[in-house]
């Protein structure tokens, strides 16, 4: 049975009410999947079936935020709050925000206090920041605990925590002074101290540091979890490792997109995504890009002449400004994403610039043997040097545009990534055009 | 004092053999800033500092796969046997990998035989697979032991593993029963057998499977890691979150790369690469889009006679061709990354077909209002109606092929992201050029 079958039987069980039958059929389906099966329901019937699920808080965390509001607007109040009491604090307050303010309302007095106060916390720190991605569940120790008191509040924070396999150790005004991993607790004496065998030398971040960083350090130390700490030092959440997977996800996705010139986050669904909004993240950079191009009308009109009389130049422009849009594109994504990586910083800019010219001159030299070979067959020698020459020039600006944009945006407060292969191509167009029809003016001329 | 005066000095006290004074600079580093460090020293003195180091083997797993092998020339043989000897399995077998058959030679007799036996199983394994990126340590369990007798073979075995958070029960075979976390053997009563507590319904990954596959396994149901099975179903090994962060990055990238049509794998430093190297990446897509540009050309060759009688056509050319291989880009580059997330699979493509026109329309009718106006104030109401129709034609088009070629490059057996932002906007020139000139020669003449 293909899932197509398998989905329509599911979902006609829903529509007559057949509830125990379709809970059954789902029941040896893992939460991520069943969440991925209600969104291909009728949102009621996805509705229905998910209150009546054993592990529906488990169903309902792995949805969407987007999805998971849509939920929410039509679960009754009490079950709802009870969803949500029980979710992990971050991913709560995802939902939570994407509820209008009447919802929010509603919701909040269903709330145990603790909870209510909780959200309300969680919500008010900025999109994009630690803040906005860490959770506030995690186990704490006192330093003069012993290994055996630590285990045993351990297994008593343990279903209020979003793991024990890391504790942090506070002092009285909770500031940070150690960390301990269940690994090392497992290893010492049942006699030692907590403050014998933590580790001091902490790495945490700030609750305002960017979303970003904090994924690129877990990344590159390979922790499982971030202590976050407000501007006075003291512990407010963790961001755990799997957070910081979406997040790098969700940055590869802005940046791939960007360099593509499409506009904006990367929190929507491709299939699902109203068409009025993707209309809205292209339009804009189509019709920025639209001046690039009359620049290189301009161009083209300024030599309108020359052009007139040798109208076999223009078989070979879309050639040449072409290959410089091309190898321009390279660059400008070669250095996107190096430094998104952090392979490269702005500092290397001279460096690589330097690197730059010379990869692009060998490329250049290649493209200008091939098209020149083509010049002479469909022109004369002086058609061929022109190409030659052009298309030399042309790679080797194109590449350096594609090099530095990058850098520019920067040092404008422009997200890098922002040096789109569309815009670096227009740009070389003209850039192209220009260097072409100059070349061909001195020489045939 | 910055970074770079601290890396004059530390390079000094190298070159002075002031080996304590060089010591005691990187003491308060983590091994990943140390590592950093070492890769901005001379070969020699990175080699003579490191092998000095207190955590070495920390320091050297951080270092890259190249630079590891780089170093691995130069190290004396019985201390490179006692580094690779100590590192993780999954780690130390890449450097293997990448050092010579004489190297190779030389290190296998000076490692321990059950070390030894271990690299060259894990070598055997087909890079850009499971089995390529997993390691062989991981703590194993009986399911007859009591969860008292776990936690101490746990204990005992984790110096050995690479995680004691996840242990796998397996059977006299070693074929895979189940699996329990430490925090569910921390939870449980001391005497439960494992057998009673372990999770029997387990995710697991052949050892053939495809590292993309795992990578999106663990990122899918957030895991720690994942066991790797062979053909019989006997447990080889795991594959832990952090790998699998790196897979995802490595992937990311390489498909970034491959849109702006730069050839080969992400396993390479923009700022260190060899520039023959980098001259190799890109030459490749640069001459085959040659062939797109051509096809151009010739377009504008079988309209030589109109472009010579209207030459205000040539004017907007550029503008005309452009936004179709904008609007294209933007297309390919939508489906390109939503295919790899897997947002949409293969089998929505005539849904989003549908969906994309109309998106197509509404920026084509767009682009067509703005650019008829021009058309109007350089040319006349015929021109304008011809730009009009074009821009219509050619952004629709555009929208379609960006949309299309990917999905085709994968039914020929190719990787959808090498439908580029250059390829798509070769294609989509060459497509505008015929249709611009097309409606122009209609309605023109």
């Amino acid at each position: 049975m293909g899932y197509n079958n398998f989905l329509y039987l599911l979902n006609d069980a829903l529509e007559k009410n057949h509830l125990e039958l379709a809970l059954a059929s789902v029941k040896t389906f893992r939460a991520a999947d069943v969440a991925d099966l209600l969104m291909q329901l009728p949102l009621e019937n996805s509705k229905n079936l998910l209150i009546h699920l054993p592990d529906r808080v488990d169903v309902f965390s792995f949805l969407p935020p987007e999805y998971q509001a849509e939920l929410a607007k039509i679960i009754p109040r009490n079950i709802l709050a009870e969803i949500i009491g029980e979710m992990s604090s971050d991913k709560r307050v995802d939902v939570y925000k994407r509820l209008d303010t009447n919802q929010q309302n509603a919701l909040l007095p269903a709330l145990a206090q603790a909870e209510r106060e909780d959200i309300r916390q969680l919500a008010s720190y900025v999109e994009g920041t630690a803040g906005a991605i860490m959770s506030s569940e995690y186990a704490t120790l006192k330093s003069n605990m012993t290994v055996s008191e630590a285990i045993t509040m351990l297994r008593r924070e343990a279903p209020d925590t979003e793991t024990i396999y890391f504790a942090y150790v506070l002092n009285d005004e909770r500031k940070l002074l150690g960390v301990i991993s269940l690994k090392e607790l497992i290893l010492a004496a049942e006699e030692q101290s907590i403050g014998s065998i933590m580790t001091t030398d902490i790495l945490f971040a700030k609750v305002d540091d960017d979303q970003d960083e904090v994924a690129k350090i877990i990344a590159r130390y390979d922790l499982l979890a971030l202590p976050i700490v407000d501007q006075y030092g003291i512990m407010i959440g963790i961001v755990t490792y799997d957070d910081a997977m979406d997040v790098a996800s969700e940055e590869a996705t802005e940046d791939f997109l960007k360099v593509g010139a499409v506009n904006g986050s990367s929190r929507f669904s491709l299939k699902t995504a109203p068409l009025f909004q993707l209309y809205k993240k292209r339009v804009y950079w189509l019709v920025i890009l639209v001046f690039g191009s009359l620049l290189s009308g301009i161009g083209i009109a300024h030599y309108e002449d020359i052009i007139a009389e040798h109208i076999v130049l223009v078989f070979f422009l879309p050639l040449l400004v072409g290959s410089g849009g091309n190898a321009g594109s390279q660059s400008s994504t070669l250095m996107v994403r190096a430094l998104a990586t952090g392979d490269v910083q702005f500092k290397d800019w001279f460096y690589l610039l330097g690197r730059e010219t010379l990869v692009a001159l060998g490329l250049g030299v290649t493209m200008a043997v091939a098209v020149s070979l083509l010049g002479f067959y469909r022109g004369d020698e002086l058609v061929a040097l022109v190409l030659a020459l052009s298309m030399t020039g042309i790679v080797l600006l194109g590449c350096l545009i594609g090099m530095s944009l990058p850098f520019i945006l920067n040092k404008l407060g422009l997200d890098p990534a922002s040096a789109s292969a569309p815009l670096v191509t227009s740009i070389c167009d003209a850039m192209g055009v220009l260097v072409y029809l100059f070349i061909a003016s001195l020489i045939l001329f």
